[in-house]
């Protein structure tokens, strides 16, 4: 199933609703159950008793009007993976914008694990801030995103799937010159905006996770394309090596990194401009487009 | 002013209070402030309308017996901020447990950020988790920590401190091997528990921000003996940094950095074990006071 957090009309509260993308048409999720009342958070932590009961009534509303939103709030920092495949670690190591790499690790031995907090997020349509002034050095980063369902501690690779709920697209847009100038990412990656995600939350059932393709254009070019067995760290590494210490939520979100293709592994560098569009598709997710704005 | 949130008793749900550190009492907010159910977070982000209608009335309720909890609930991750006095930068750049250092760089250029998630919280009293399996380098940092009043982006040093709601204790404990190990240093800075906080929230005003001292000790011997004017980017160089780009809230939290004197400046490495207490006090502040647990 595809859930997503859109307004009705632009001056509409947002709902959760199910979608269904042939059709192109969506069911708001209190139609479906009349005791749902909440945000996409209380879905997937109620998820075990509500999943029973959602099913399409009737012929639903047409998308096409809507305006979405980021599907989630988080209610902590996503979790964010560096360097988590094998030619996009050599083209970060390479571009002289790294500063977490020594000469024996281009290829990292453990996952690099940063955040971003939901200030960052837009949805799918919405402008990417420009940062003028505060940037110069705009950047994108497909990304397949997981979402938490089941939390826990101490999760072994073996149970790691029994913990996810499902996945979505992201785009986790770098500021390379902040990214570069405050060593910890922190700040180069949390600028207000900074985080597309969407159109919508696929739940895990519906997703080849481990031979989607993922693929990202820029006005048309493609740049990045891979697979997503291609990961350094899969998904089940992550989770566990995440959870050893931390205690999973559910909602929490996991971007597990981007493939070769960025700007910064083209010489010279090609940042991203004002009007500048960037796509991104993953297999059985859908389309995540946004435009660079003033 | 003085806010706890703590428990009368230990099964009645947590409360904010106002507290009088000389004579050891409370007064729950609610009985103060009729109208006002929330939590902390609410009450830093109402401040403005409630400020003025806060005053004891009658004896209050004795501390003691009380369990105090983290005295807030961030919406999203802490900012934290690395090698921020000039004596620790050096020692953490030579301890070999530095993954952000170049030779030119010991000292650092612009404020290092990462995060830590709510799920490191811990009250004064609390036993830190040896989170034993997971880590064996476990490491104090006595901190000067920042609660954000009014929010803003863009915001200027000048103006900085019109943004600082009030001032608290924490203790960013630190797995060092985590640290090293994952190159970013959010997982070894973020495992359940690792940051102690308190005693209380106190308000800006009460604070001699400028040249208030700085003391943390293990077992009785001290450790980290400083003074917040020695911080490499002071406050308002902090605000104006990250409100550059991200949108500030009520109710964030920026941990200013650590002063020399943590374990791994020591050699060999002096790492915090099971039954080791560690007590941070600052000026106006009070008391931080936790023993690192099995």
């Amino acid at each position: 199933m595809k859930f997503a957090t859109l307004r009705p009309t632009a001056d509409q509260p947002p709902l959760v609703a199910l979608v269904d993308a042939t059709s192109q048409r969506y069911w708001p999720l209190s139609t479906l159950l009349p005791d749902f009342q909440g945000d996409m958070q209380q879905l997937v932590r109620d998820w075990p008793e509500l999943s029973g009961r959602i099913a399409p009534k009737g012929e639903g509303h047409p998308l096409d009007g809507t305006r979405l939103e980021a599907p989630l709030h988080p209610h902590r920092n996503m979790f964010c993976v560096g360097k988590n495949y094998f030619e996009h670690a050599a083209e970060f190591s390479s571009s002289g914008y790294d500063s977490s790499t020594t000469a024996d690790d281009v290829v990292p031995k453990h996952p690099i694990v940063f955040t971003k907090a939901w200030n960052t997020l837009i949805a799918h349509g919405d402008d990417i801030p420009r940062h003028t002034g505060v940037t110069d050095q705009l950047d994108y980063e497909a990304e397949f995103a997981v979402i938490i369902g089941k939390g826990g501690r101490g999760i072994k690779k073996a149970d790691a799937y029994d913990h996810v709920w499902g996945y979505t697209i992201a785009n986790d847009v770098t500021a390379r010159d902040l990214q570069q100038r405050h060593k910890q990412w922190h700040l180069g990656k949390s600028l207000d905006g900074l985080c597309p995600m969407g159109p919508w939350l696929v739940t895990a059932d519906e997703v080849n996770r481990d031979a989607a393709t993922i693929k990202c254009w820029v006005n048309g070019e493609l740049r990045q394309d891979a697979r997503l067995d291609q990961l350094i760290f899969d998904v089940p590494t992550l989770i566990e090596t995440l959870s050893a210490g931390i205690t999973l939520e559910p909602g929490d979100v996991i971007l597990t990194g981007t493939p070769v293709g960025v700007g910064i592994g083209f010489t010279p560098p090609r940042f991203l401009q004002t009007g500048d569009v960037v796509r991104i598709e993953v297999e059985g997710l859908g389309t995540l487009e946004n435009r660079v704005g003033r």
